[in-house]
């Protein structure tokens, strides 16, 4: 049920700050890299509210240029940075929809439209929380709040968080803390604060024969029974059990591919790709060595292969700061009832970026309609998220 | 060292006919499907001789027109019938080649080209072989015999030998032994004759999962571990230790491919490429029946697969004919000094068509530099080897 347009406008009058920008970001169609109006609708609304804000943008040969905002209140420390993204993901088919996706639609209490939860709506929840603080705090606050958002998230993220921190740190800017927006909730709001991320390592195995006819295989090589041997020793491997605060560090063998269309040839190589997802038992350069020294041990003398690992991916990380992470677990606990998990699983983020400048936690919305058709957000969940960022900025400030 | 234009003229007269009508062969561009002026050289030798000559076009929609010829002399029995083909592979790089691949030089007493053990010296062989007999047998020869040449053994095989055979059986054309002329000695001339070749079975195995992102696995199914453990299967299986007729039956993995490019996207499904070169120990229906039967032990209750088996390929066959063994088998001891060995190892041939109508054997030059640069036969070869036919149809049809 969509609201009649006379509903729409005694609408309009009744919504609050956080639902009113949410909405607004939405009507933004900032599909990566387009800007869309996102970055300029935001950077309108902080200006009003006192920040000084920069709009940069960040350009590499090969890959679209990115605008990105930075917008600071305050000169002093504690300096508390929210980082997140306006750009979303395409919407996919727009007719399979309810509401367009860029329409910014309220039915029955729920606020539709494509980045409703990753991450629009977390962005203006921060932002009412903020601007509502400011407006408390007064002209004698003694701390700072920044803006750290990007357009390249879920893109390339080769000219977003990545230069934009740098580009802080050129400029001298010193954060001690930081949260990332992004919907880590799995059901319910409160459900979970990421406090870390585990790291990712990526690699390709390949074995080499020698290519030949299938009704003489004495005059070639088959490369697939070596590859099977190191890829049961790869999929056999005991990584780690996990810990109290990570799972167990997975290795998930995605592609084998010989790229051999016939069926009577024998093919010349074969390869296999995988990832692992780890935990703080390893680094990059341990799992490495570790993965390199089973998979030397199953080929023994009879394998030739060749181990390449990928310049992708990152090593984990935990953030340790208990001012942050209680701070906000207290928040998320006075607001919601619920006291959150401090979580390390899922994916990677830009929090993997944003950690090597000051501790980073990582919480917003509930992720379920992410990335899908008719993503959506509860208005009742957004003015939550609103209270609890409010919340945290008293607490946090009031305690530094 | 090519001879001079002066030489040529003297050589010219000099030629034998096998390396005359041989090289003329080479001369004819005659790359699968063209037929390149070779049937019609071939044809209008062979009515010079007294044959009844029938040029026989096949099409199958969907593969191209292919020309085929069928020659006969005689009209009683025994009936001998020679199979072959004038079609070649490409040239490849024509550049690489010392004499151009369709010019049919000599050079050293070595004829070049495209096609000269594959098959245009076996096909002037028996056709120098042939014409000498018929001459030599005169008014009153009792037999018949017949050339079988098609335009697509090279190619998709659909309008040739296929074809040839049943357009000869709607004829009502009976065949008591038949030679194949393609080369089958792997270093010199009397090494094999080939009494029969194994069959040849493909087949596609497949797992199936669930989509997913590497992050969450127990979100997906990765359906790699799976298949690597069929395969493990496929690979282990023992079929045959082989016989005194056929080598041990042979299963090669071809090919594995997810065609999924990502490495943080956990694949749908993965599917493996198989085919088995076997023995007379199996039928494809026994073999597809115990390699169905090994997948289904080694998937248990824990992996989903799917097995499909393709139609093509051909059961094994083995020739038991002895007066065609025999009399072929010393015809090339009487000519080269070497008991050849009865050989069933190998590729398929057209010979796994002409089976089902009679008893064929395989016989023709040294097969090294086959589908090869610079392709070429001996002057001493074609001529023994038309040597060895002529002594065979002496004997088989004495005989007979
Ligand atoms: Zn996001
Ligand atoms: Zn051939």
């Amino acid at each position: 049920m969509t609201v009649s347009s006379a509903d729409a406008a005694s609408t309009e009058r009744d919504l609050t700050a956080p639902v009113r920008i949410a909405r607004d970001l939405i009507r933004c169609p900032s599909v990566t890299p387009e800007e869309g109006g996102a970055l300029a609708f935001l950077a309108e609304l902080l200006e009003g509210a006192g920040f000084e804000v920069h709009r940069v943008t960040f350009q590499t040969p090969g890959t679209p240029d990115v605008e990105n905002l930075f917008a600071r209140y305050g000169r002093g420390h504690p300096h508390v940075a929210f980082a997140g993204h306006t750009d979303v993901v395409p919407p996919g088919e727009e007719t399979s929809w309810t509401h367009a996706p860029f329409s910014g639609e309220i039915a029955d209490g729920v606020l539709y439209g494509r980045g409703a939860v990753d991450m629009k709506g977390g962005v203006a929840a921060f932002a009412a929380a903020a601007i509502d603080f400011i407006a408390d705090a007064g002209e004698t606050f003694p701390g700072a709040i920044s803006f750290l958002i990007t357009g390249d998230e879920e893109g390339p993220a080769v000219n977003g968080t990545v230069r934009l921190m740098e580009w802080c740190r050129a400029r001298g800017e010193r954060f001690d803390a930081c949260i990332v927006g992004e919907p880590t909730n799995p059901q319910t709001l409160g459900d979970a604060i990421k406090v870390g991320r585990r790291g990712s390592l990526s690699g390709t195995l390949t074995v080499k024969g020698k290519q030949g006819h299938v009704a003489y295989p004495h005059l070639a090589e088959n490369p697939v029974p070596g590859l099977l041997r190191l890829c049961a020793a790869l999929d056999g491997l005991h990584l780690d059990d996990g810990n109290e605060r990570f799972q167990p560090s997975n290795l998930e063998i995605v592609g084998i591919d010989t790229g051999n269309p016939a069926f009577n040839v024998i093919p010349e190589k074969v390869g296999a790709r995988f990832n692992v997802r780890f935990n703080d038992t390893w680094t990059r350069e341990s799992l490495a060595r570790h993965i390199e020294a089973a998979i030397r041990e199953a080929a023994g003398n009879t394998v030739g292969y060749e181990l390449v690992f990928r310049e992708d991916g990152s090593d984990s990380f935990l953030t340790n700061d208990t001012a942050l992470i209680g701070a906000l677990s207290a928040a998320v606990a006075a607001e919601t009832g619920r006291q959150p998990e401090l979580s390390t699983g899922g994916g990677t983020s830009d929090a993997r970026f944003i950690k090597n400048y000051c501790p980073v936690v990582e919480f917003g919305l509930v992720g379920q309609t992410m990335h899908q058709i008719d993503e959506r957000v509860a208005l009742a969940d957004l003015e939550t998220l609103a209270a609890i960022y409010r919340r945290f900025l008293s607490d946090y400030f009031k305690a530094g």
